[in-house]
């Protein structure tokens, strides 16, 4: 049997037209992540190990009945994940359909690393490798495969729990939990690439800056999608972590395409640790220098701005960077913006963990990181728009809205720490933002 | 010295003419609650030993000046709370007068078993007995008082802490909290008297009908007071209860007064007891069937279709009654009928409270409990109406508004109770409410 009648089966097998149980075996044969395991699946949930039949073809219903002529334009790549190895033994003849090979297999080799196959399909993928969906979503699988893998490493025994995740509406998302470790309370990391119509809720949610988006019947097609990460430590001298990039496109009645990038790192600590505060605005300073002077100072007070509990006149932590609706210059500029953004996440508070890891606290100390998980509770129920957005958008998956609480928090009654304790000094802190990257 | 000359020369000192020390004297010489302790106060809030200072005067803002024009109208009862003893002496000396002086002593006879002095002063209250704003502001005290001393009576050890506080822009509270004690984890009982002009925001989430209030130059001045309580136990087979009875008044620009009463009593079980449930609505539709034998089917129906935490898709609890926005048949009815409710608040819990207390339970069911405690949480900051509206008014005790949180809450990922559990058990009735008062 020639290479191409073998792929051809196989394909045929991956659209369930074969036994199911080749697709199995070839779905079985991807290489696992180190330190990560996947998990049993949910019944919600679409593992991957089911990610290889015939429900597939529906993870991007938005190209519904598109499978077969994207087959097509791809040519043997269509086969996707478990061809991967199979993929790079190809030959092309021409110098641009080697150049076109070789774009395909560097998306593969990237998807080799993911927790999961990516929520869209991979033809759709390939077919449209220099769309910015396309680019966005390949940047936020990796950038949850490397934050998973560095926490992997600090935690050691424990691994991420992975769940992929259809939304009937229209995507879906990967998201992957690690719970009651050693070092970590709770970890997510969750990737989502989600559209459909727009609800006027989520609309409003959505946009900041209250541009009135003009719809036609009513209707407002959209494409959301982002990675989303909260990571919570047992121990109180490791601070939480928040990260959040993302990408809208919406498509207005006039047939005008609206889209722009989003996101935001920001640091949670319990106790305060100038040397902590420093290193984390320092990191980030610099992957916003890369691109614009201008970007860290403005987004640094975004975020003073933005993580704001109102009610309680605190700010949730020492801030970090956010930014919203940014449109200019381009979006292959805010692309490589992001890029470097999401990349700082590790850099940024990794080495903060490993520093604090071993770290001896009181119970004292451990019920004042209760209160302000608290807090947290406060800030991403009442006032979080990422939060607001996923309630108000039908189908979202609450689970992974959700993970950003925490395991466990405490509520007292006119709690107000005395004067001079540690507990005094990062509410002020909270009170009064600082000028970290000085 | 005559008595009438001696009560003025106390009434100076309670207006802050006469030595401070007399005026402190008088205070502590107020009858002590059976098993409720007067806490020291905190910086923020004027503790009852300090209601007798000049500042007392200003807690009815809204009648500033009229302090010494109420003096005069109600004669020698001016001097307030120190005096009631005396004040029980007096003899008037015609019918109309002997029935007038009934009425007020019996009113100070009433204040005399409240955890601490109403929050208008005791001459507006006495000046005008016969308004709906008085009878309401000497319900709300006095079901706060019996909830109180009913659980201080089961805690046995543990009293409740007692704040004062007063609201810059017009009106104040008490707020009666007991924390960490060996029944209750947390169990708050507020009253709040607060009155001014209307936010936009407030105005919104006031009114679920959506009735349009005519402002005038944007402003609506308004009053709004009520009681409000959620008492969450230790013991996960003690359920936690909610309840909160409420009377609003808003002034329009056309000069007409709109005013409604608000209401209603809620269960919230970790674990299903078909008894308690039973015994809880029961007394509940008594309270309801005593006014008019169409409110508990209604409001029981608008409690299952209000406590709704819609993204999951679960009731808080196995329900009670709930009602808004009632203005018929008349101000006097409804009041009578808020009265009967907010009177079986003791009856339709405290007898669950007492079977349960010494109730055995396990490390898991303690930690189902919690994250029914997460569930919690969710509601009161992203649904309740309550808690919205006291966020959205400029100048509100967070602390009081937020003390309906339990002590300690837990979030898992992706926790699903297997079939045939007890815990799938409350969750089957969470999803479709039962009809317990047949």
């Amino acid at each position: 049997m020639s290479r191409l009648l073998a792929l051809t089966a196989l394909r045929r097998s991956v659209l369930g037209t074969s036994n199911p149980a080749t697709a199995q075996a070839l779905s079985a044969a991807r290489a696992p992540q180190p330190g990560v395991a996947l998990s049993i699946p949910t019944p919600r949930s679409t593992a991957v190990s089911r990610c290889f039949s015939g429900k597939t073809a529906r993870a991007g219903g938005f190209h519904k009945g598109l499978l077969v002529g994207a087959a097509a334009l791809v040519g043997v790549t269509v086969a996707g994940f478990g061809f991967r190895r199979n993929q790079a033994l190809m030959v092309s003849k021409s110098p641009s359909d080697r150049e076109q090979q070789h774009a395909l297999d560097e998306i593969l080799q990237k998807c080799n690393h993911f927790m999961s196959d990516p929520v869209t399909d991979i033809n759709k993928l390939l077919e449209n490798k220099d769309d910015m969906r396309t680019k966005m979503e390949l940047l936020i699988m990796e950038i949850q495969a490397d934050v998973c893998k560095a926490l992997a490493e600090v935690e050691d025994s424990q691994v991420f729990k992975v769940d992929r995740w259809q939304r009937e509406e229209g995507g879906g998302g990967i998201s992957c939990v690690l719970q009651d470790g050693k070092v970590f309370e709770k970890a997510g990391v969750n990737v989502s690439v989600v559209f459909g119509n727009l609800s006027e809720d989520a609309a409003k949610q959505m946009r900041s800056r209250g541009k009135t988006l003009k719809s036609k019947d009513g209707k407002l097609p959209f494409c959301a999608m982002g990675v989303s990460s909260v990571i919570h430590a047992k121990n109180p001298h490791i601070p939480t972590i928040h990260f959040n990039y993302r990408y809208f496109e919406i498509e207005e009645g006039d047939g005008q395409k609206t889209w722009w990038f989003g996101g935001g790192t920001d640091l949670t600590p319990t106790y305060l640790n100038k040397d902590d505060a420093v290193h984390f605005h320092k990191t980030l300073k610099e992957a916003c220098d890369k691109h614009d002077r201008s970007y860290y100072p403005a987004f640094k007070k975004w975020c003073d701005n933005y993580f704001v509990i109102k009610h309680r006149g605190e700010r949730r932590g020492v801030g970090g960077i956010f930014f919203d609706d940014l449109d200019t210059p381009s979006a292959e500029e805010l692309f490589k913006f992001v890029r470097s953004c999401a990349q700082a996440v590790v850099p940024c508070y990794v080495p903060i963990v490993k520093k604090h890891v071993h770290d001896s606290f009181t119970p004292e100390q451990k019920a004042w990181q209760q209160l302000r998980r608290g807090r947290y509770v406060e800030f991403n129920l009442i006032y979080d728009r990422g939060t607001k957005f996923g309630l108000a958008t039908p189908g979202s998956r609450i689970e992974s809205i959700l993970m950003s609480l925490p395991l466990t928090a405490r509520w007292e009654y006119m709690h107000n720490p005395a004067k001079g304790t540690r507990e005094a000094e990062i509410l002020e802190v909270l009170k009064t933002p600082k000028d970290w990257a000085r």
